[in-house]
């Protein structure tokens, strides 16, 4: 089993929302690297699947028929996604299964918010 | 008084939670479109100075300032905020104001949202 638990991408630090205060430089950089990676179709539709998938964990072979894609271009925006640190993936046996990082979702959702959570 | 207050982007259909169910191959291109206007460190500086100033509402002369770059510049950067429907401008006299579209910001968070709100 290969485990590829660690976003390269850390915006723990970026959790302040917009509204609340200024965001630092170095937090943009952080944080638009994340929106970077949610800014293409494509990787948005792939996010879904695997969020909405039950348990929020899907099989690679679960995602290819939905967006009629070839296995190497879902694959490169899955890497995309998982630099992010929006999905891990891990591999079980002949496929490799990609999961949502909850915190991360709530994270940068909680930098958008206006209204009280 | 010239008011820009109509976004591009039609959002409204893209709030259900990502978690929830996939997004459809249109919703994602009109989601991925917000997401790529907040993936620029600048942008997102800006959004947050115009989304953290007093009342939510900042004169470009707030704005050019802290970020210590041309007009232009920021001028081009908040077309692309306008024109993702994340402010909406209105010149008052002399200058432009920025302000932000609290509904949009809170229609994308709602998305990533995986936490129940």
């Amino acid at each position: 089993m290969t485990a590829h638990a660690l976003p390269l991408v850390d915006i723990s630090a970026c959790s302040t929302p917009l509204v609340r205060e200024p965001l630092a430089a170095a937090q943009a950089v952080e944080l638009s690297r994340t929106f970077k990676a949610l800014g293409d179709p494509t990787r948005l539709r792939l996010l879904s699947l695997i969020a909405a998938h039950e348990g929020g964990d899907a099989c690679v072979c679960d995602l290819t028929e939905p967006l009629d894609l070839s296995q190497p271009t879902i694959s490169h925006h899955l890497k995309v996604l998982r630099e992010a640190g929006l999905v891990v993936s891990e591999r079980r046996g002949t496929w490799v299964h990609y999961r949502i990082v909850p915190e991360v979702l709530d994270r940068i959702s909680g930098v958008l918010a206006v209204a009280d959570r």
